[in-house]
């Protein structure tokens, strides 16, 4: 019932602020018999970094993960993991000066409305910092989906008002914007310069698919596999909105376009077309699950910005720092964590719907 | 952890199908001392009922609720309330034709595969019908947050494409899609007529607004309370994206334009603009939630679709039956039920969240 | 987290009072393809009835159970079941007296201060007659151990200072006080009348053995089966110990007296003696489960007692209605109950233990 | 769901193994704002700590907290704790000989039975070591409950056939097996070192009272705080029995002798008696509550045992190693922490039990 959970049976608590000591997930009910090794997991962590390149924040953390606990020579033993990374390039002196100021898109003053406290130091707990135990959970969800060759690739869709016009994923991860569309992914990068200097943001969207679904992911009707994309998605920071398949375009459909006729497709049930996004009745189809998010712009900008202090005067504000002018690139395998903690955790509830 | 229940703290459990003897909910967890009477949540109930007008499903149900306990001398006693309806007008004499065939667009195909069985008279669980147990509970959890003057209205802002122009709560009510414009609520109703007539059905979007709310509202770092709404509305199965605030909007914006400025309300510390609609960092701000949510058209439709049947062959199917042609009008008081629910339960839970 | 749901994956709600309109129970999670019929369910109901023979409260419900959802055709169909028996032989008037007095042993008093309002008719919620909705439950739970020839006696091992001196399963259900040893069961029927005749009550001791256990049941470190087990048992009203295997006796032993030692018994790995209980480590062995249960005296007696009312004002109190003057043999059904539920959900949860 | 969290509003997930590299455990949901150090959780780790005498075991750990999270200032954020113990005395090579063996009254066959694999160096998950985690977390929670000033004190009853034949808590902690009856203790010492010589262990009761208990903590029907408190009990690796206040002496007891009768104690509602041992209908009366669990002897004895290897072929075993011949003294820091640890639950989630 706390609040940072997630999962059901493939569960995973995350804990640690960004300027701490540590950062750092527990997962619980991890199946035992995985083979899982740290560098395995330290791969997923390099894509999240931050520091990757121009387009992302400047702040040095190698974020090398540890084992702490749950892996007995080289496989899972059924027992919690408990995956740590210690913070090293902490510089907290920048936000002394925040100290009694509410930066306006930010968590702020909300945590300090609702605790009467809050670590002001790099945004304490609702920094983006936090991700990075998502993201090492997630590693450990991907080979659990992997065994039944589940895969997941996010990539940039949008960013401003530049959009991909195809979809290569092969060109996903070789440009730093993870755009499938090289040419439009140049676009991007310079896009997103020329706010930097400008000292703004800018916003964008990401789009997930996930390809080898086995059928009857999700339990209807709270638990639904939708609603846990949809409420996985909005736990990441930035994102506004999601759309599954068709998303908001069924607003002005008729049934008949809408509705997926299903066939047989030498053998097995598919369907022809995929509005649906892969998902019916919140379980899925075996049809490739589809869904867009709406990523707003990093708060913290370096332009005056009016605010009011903690007693309420009004104020402003100029936030130097090391942030990212577009998080999109890096959202993508936080993104793709969360798809995989959800999907992890339906495909083994699901082992259960039937008397076997 | 299993699918039927829905919150932490006020948890309710809704149980029944569409064709069989009774629908209903239990809430557990709902505050002693509660006045609580029938007619409040027949009223509620009465919203959502089939045969409203001739846009909505000409199924007639009276709907009439019977609280079976939790309540004693018109007050909640602190112990589980079980609300009940029975289903009255039930004829499963045209579901046997469907008995092997897969409707598209329907949660048919999936539960098949899920479970091995289904339920095929009326789309057995996963019929609308399900959502009476939902707007009984979500009643209960309107008193819950009447007691803080909080408030959620919901309204159809847009059918096909036809969009509502203007925001006039007062209208909503008064006409039969629900729209607080008048006239595109005119419009809208012909639009649903006219597809009505040519056997098929039509999508929109209905928004919700939510006054009077109390910053603190939502745990970080998961239960967020736009990850929870967002949750809770993709739970109703027309629904296919939802927006918080600026929603998709966010893509094409600047940080500087997406942040809402705070500044001195006479006292309270308020926003200028409301882009993040009223959460951010998983919190309520304080200010008005304001959320929006795809609809899908109805699947049921009477033109030709093609199919498979149970054994995978190819087959057809013309669906005639007793039909939303929009469910739109409908979805609204289920959708500010769920709201209702989310509400309550971080309304609850916030009472944790510091030392007293 | 609220309290009147029961298990993890296969998890049951009771709702229901003494005197309200009908008690009952929804199970979420059980898995879809179990046959399952009103008149099996009824069988379990009808041990644990009321009327069956003097040593019982005379109170007469037919205790008739209908299935209001989650079966088709004979068949669970993965959707929630809900179980209810309607409340027939109400006669609250006899508890008008007692509305503003506290009666000892009973719950009055801790609802009151709780909740602020309390229904006083029969116990309201604390009355037994809420485990009608246990015992369906666990038939269904029974069902499903069946399936794995897992098998659940319960009988009555002492009342007062009288003991079965003997364990004959076979006589367990053809005496009224459910012991396996019948010449000790005339002996405690008699005390029980005896006590009753005096306006009194009498506690003992319920025993519970389960043949066919598989090993691996129960999660470390905190659900473990035996605590599981003992958390089931104490949330019956009376009971007030539990002890697995060889229980309090493990304070006088010596390790190498307690330990069982393993020997390799024609192929299956086993121990010679059972101080254990059939759990190791919170998990199944194999073994028996073998535990025993310290059941109170049932408060309501006729004897003048003292107490005090709503305003804390010295009064008396004569308890005169329908009671059990001793609980042990209906209780059985119950603890029967309980721990089928506990083993369902524990069997379900470890098909999720291993990669397979 | 999974196993290794406690807790529903306050709540604990400890990792760890025995010879790992670290132990630890998160609590989720402790409020924001309470004081908190190291020190003060420091002192709480050391009373469970071996090395203590002669009576415990000699591993010598200094079992150093290190607080990674969710303090600010001295004061707890509303974000979750990390604390995390180093282990440093870790010499796992004794272990290497029981590899392939199942020591009797150990969890090494259960946990290979279900999981496949287990961590066999000093008992991996299933060790006592575990525990650090529990008193750690069981420090904050005296902490949230000192706030109400409600005292929880154990102590050892017995120890084989020797009883403590009065109570004198100022004793308690001033000798080496923490029995409140000073003579009693020098007894239980020398049977303990007696025991021990012998290369065999023993067992005893510990008892738990709880002073300044609020009415109304446990939430009926089946989150009732004497089931959750043998839950907890149970969830220790050593117990093997639970009594609460009278405990199975109430097989014997008429209603008559067992009620507690209430009245009006200078203008609180109180019992002369206390055999229900401070709770009614699964709900805190206000009087003292008191239990009593029953701690087998340590399974790990150097007498020579005879047990069967993971192909199940017979076998012999002799243990050297360095335990607790008796872990009754150290027991109660972990069994005060799981009270503890209950009691902070039940606190908080009776805070939402009335409408305010």
């Amino acid at each position: 019932m706390v609040g940072n959970s997630f999962g059901e049976v493939f569960r995973i608590t995350t804990w640690g602020e960004s300027h701490g000591k540590a950062i750092g997930v527990i997962i619980d009910g991890c199946p035992a018999g995985l083979h899982l090794d740290k560098g395995y997991i330290q791969k997923e962590l390099d894509r999240r970094r931050t520091g990757q390149s121009e387009v992302t924040s400047p702040r040095k953390e190698s974020d090398k993960v540890e084992i702490l606990s749950g892996v007995f020579e080289g496989k899972t033993t059924g027992t919690p993991l408990s995956l740590m990374v210690e913070n090293k390039d902490i510089d907290s002196s920048g936000y002394e000066r925040f100290k009694d100021l509410f930066r306006p898109g930010h968590a702020d003053y909300t945590y300090q409305t609702k605790y009467g406290i809050r670590d002001f130091r790099g945004g304490g707990r609702s920094s983006a910092r936090e991700t990075v135990g998502r993201v090492a959970a997630g590693a450990v969800a991907k080979k659990v989906l992997g065994l039944e060759n589940i895969k997941i690739m996010g990539y940039t869709l949008q960013i401003g008002s530049i959009k991909a016009k195809k979809i290569d994923l092969s060109e996903t991860e070789k440009n730093e914007v993870r755009c499938p569309d090289r040419d439009a992914g140049k676009e991007m990068i310079k896009r997103i310069l020329e706010v930097k200097r400008s000292g703004d943001s800018i916003g964008g969207i990401v789009e997930l698919i996930v390809t080898g679904v086995i059928p009857g992911l999700g339990e209807p009707v709270f638990d639904k596999l939708d609603g846990d994309i949809a409420r996985a998605m909005l736990s990441i920071g930035a994102v506004k909105g999601i759309e599954i398949g068709a998303g908001f375009d069924v607003a002005t459909f008729l049934g008949s376009q809408n509705n997926d006729e299903f066939y047989n497709n030498k053998g097995t049930i598919a369907t022809r077309t995929n509005n649906s996004g892969g998902i019916l009745g919140g379980i899925s189809t075996g049809e490739e699950i589809k869904i867009r998010i709406a990523v707003k712009p990093t708060p913290s900008i370096s332009k005056t910005q009016k605010t009011v202090n903690i007693t309420g005067e009004d104020s402003t504000i100029v936030i130097h720092g090391r942030h990212d002018p577009c998080i999109c690139p890096r959202i993508i395998p936080v993104a793709e964590a969360m798809m995989a903690l959800v999907l992890t955790d339906h495909l083994l509830r699901n082992k259960l719907a039937r008397i076997s």
